[in-house]
């Protein structure tokens, strides 16, 4: 499978250096996933002369596919009219999309080299949080006034004028004269309705969502209607857009994988390696900076305790282990917090519950890692008093570690914070610093039983 | 908000104990969301009662809405004639996810217990994986020998009888009397033909998904078809039923979110909070034991050093943040892999290109940070050969950590290792026994500058 999926990068690197007319019509003969594939085996410079000479709406087919970060930093590298051909070709709810992870200026510069009634679309659009109703929608739909007919819509639907999806060709409106949105009809069944009955006659009450409606508001509302498609109106009920659930699927999909990524510390959750050298490196680096500044606030706590380190140096070995597990179970308590904040089983308020749910989980994980590690440092040493201080640090940083994992995502959502970023480091420089004081405290304390005699 | 939340679990927790025959009434005047909601903030006894007590129809309802282990949790602590009317009550496709997660014995009992129509179905979809076409695929569709007339089409379609999604109602499919798909037909294509055309004559060759085919194939099938739904077939050409793109949808959000609970080491990507404390207590551990072990075998390359750390006992300090800093930087590197192998741009086969790729990020910020960390030690010993020693060796473990990040889920993968899983560990136990031996070897070298004179 991999040596038939060499070939179309290969093939690209030779068309776009000898004949450049082609690539439009071999690209239409491969797949969207092989043309995202084969795009990102091109170096840059090859990637944006293909971008340059195929066609706005070939270009923007690709630009579709890929994630909208990486989308945006390949539109900002072409010149401003080519930019401005490919975000006009775009449906008009990936313009948004795109153009709102392009930087500001550039972004003034292709919505001024696009036609003006497609830049006030966009620019309409770009008002919208992305993952809100209002970002997720598209402008397309079919719309009548009320007295409009059965045979009028079903011509206007089976006349192919209009390219709409097959979901958007499923529900006609009926809106009033002022765009308020009146009313919601099948065209399935104005099939079997009388030809000249008029659709205020035959339309339902629309279950309508609002532009600010957020993600998971729009989603459970497409669960609850059992539809494809819903209508989005402004706050006067004005008839705006129709949101269709593959979008919805689409954004749910992307937060899930940015989520993943910003929890390993990738800021804006986005980074395909085809993005150039330096953002990768400043973007991971703007994370990790902050993260090795906490870390040395931890290991401030190991300097207190140089003493005791320099009297059984036999510690030095377990205090990197006891940090990394006690890391390793709070993040599974963070993993399964943000997996219950994401299905809406538990709110910021249900810290308590989920702190006693956790604690109880880590004194068992913590007596049976404390156990192990405790037996393997008597067995390394032969003095179960080393074993013992280690066991008991395990042991307490262990349900010190899942408590604060599974309450810190809740405690920064309330906080209006996004417990992906933030929930990692908050966990680790508390855990660690904990699990430092536990060793070399206890040990301190043991220290008589600690020192060879 | 969250205080009007708060009433449902309240309200059911009365009515259970009071009356609960009026649960079923009072769930359906919650949405799905709050229904989930109010069911977790129960005790499990409770909501056993309540899965006991309401019509299967509404317990269906609530176990299509929780993650599939989680339902499998649910049913398998139910009487089992009580589970088998549940698993009857689920969609097709859904009958046979949940009961892939349910123990083998349980679920020989529950299909004993179903009606043999039903358990025979059931056994079938459960011969597919969860995630290819046939698992997801639903066994409802209209399906007509080539001779059916448009109108037979349209009569059923509008006749109510069929109670099928919107989207499956979007097709109709011609089969040979041997079962083969022979094509397929937009019902609203029906509308506008003459109502004797036999279907035969009005069908298009249909793009058909094989039953074995993956979760990343059908999605770039109805991708490329931009079709709400596509007919799957046995390897003869048989239909077997229709797979929905929202079924797929479904399918790659779980997958998202189940791979980042996998690498945090929660085993089966799936753990909510109402399980049984030994279970999730037992499935974390399962994870964690084999990490301490690693842990282990790291911090043995401390214990060859221990004359270096007795002489310099400052380096101690240093080991635990190179391992922190290292990991972090390298799980970035897993991350992004991670996500351009779920977008299909990198494949096991470029694991040089993405080393090349890792490799110059890992320089800059390798530099980056070492110089920090150097700096800092500088300042706190006043010994500049201490801040080279700890400089230079974090910044080739970030090389080492990010090859080594970016590397390893191309390998595992090529491997057949899910990567999900095993990324992390292999990750954090190559690069603490590199950071340490870096760490202590370098200073073991430089011994001379730093001990105090």
């Amino acid at each position: 499978m991999d040596i038939s999926q060499e070939a179309p990068s290969e093939r690209l690197k030779t068309l776009v250096a000898t004949d450049p007319d082609a690539i439009d019509g071999y690209l239409a003969t491969l797949s969207g996933a092989e043309v995202v594939r084969a795009m990102f085996r091109l170096e840059s410079a090859e990637r944006h002369a293909i971008l340059r000479v195929v066609e706005p709406e070939t270009a923007a087919e690709f630009i579709e596919d890929v994630p909208d970060e990486v989308a945006a930093d390949l539109i900002e590298a072409l010149p401003v009219e080519d930019a401005a051909s490919i975000v006009t070709a775009l449906p008009s709810h990936e313009q948004a999309d795109v153009l709102a992870e392009v930087e500001d200026e550039d972004m003034d510069r292709i919505l001024g080299a696009m036609a003006p009634e497609s830049a006030r679309e966009a620019r309409e659009l770009l008002g919208y949080d992305p993952e809100s109703a209002g970002g997720l929608m598209v402008r397309e739909y079919l719309a009548f006034g009320a007295g409009a007919t059965a045979r009028d819509v079903l011509e206007e639907l089976t006349s192919g004028v209009r390219d709409l999806s097959p979901t958007l060709l499923q529900y006609a409106y009926a809106v009033e004269p002022d765009g308020t949105l009146a009313g919601v009809v099948r065209t399935r069944d104005l099939v079997a309705a009388p030809p000249e009955s008029a659709i205020g006659s035959l339309m339902k009450r629309p279950t309508a969502v609002n532009a600010e409606a957020d993600l998971a508001t729009v989603d459970a509302c497409l669960e609850e209607s059992e539809v494809l498609s819903l209508p989005v109106t402004d706050d006067a009920g004005r008839l705006l857009g129709v949101v269709e659930r593959e979008h919805v699927d689409d954004a749910l999909v992307e937060r899930a994988s940015d989520d993943h990524l910003k929890s390993q510390g990738i800021v804006g959750g986005e980074e395909l390696r085809s993005m150039p050298v330096a953002e990768r490196s400043g973007r991971r680096l703007s994370w990790l900076s902050v993260n090795i500044v906490l870390n040395m606030v931890s290991v401030s706590v190991i300097a207190a305790f140089e003493e005791t380190l320099a009297a059984v140096i036999a510690l030095a070995v377990f205090l990197p282990i006891v940090s990394d597990m006690s890391g390793c179970s709070g993040n599974q308590a963070v993993a399964v917090s943000m997996r219950e904040l994401t299905l809406g089983v538990v709110g910021p308020r249900d810290a308590l519950r989920v702190w006693w749910q956790e604690a109880k989980v880590g004194v068992l994980n913590g007596l049976a890692l404390g156990v192990l590690l405790g037996l393997a440092a008597w067995a390394w040493k032969g003095n179960p008093a080393l074993g013992a201080v280690v066991a008991l640090a395990l042991a307490l940083n262990t349900v010190v570690a899942v408590s604060i994992g599974g309450t810190v995502p809740l405690l920064l959502k309330r906080l209006g914070a996004d417990p992906a970023v933030a929930s990692g480091p908050v966990l680790t420089t508390v855990t660690d610093m904990c699990g430092f004081f536990l060793v070399l405290g206890i040990a301190t304390l043991a220290l008589g039983w600690l020192q060879p005699v």
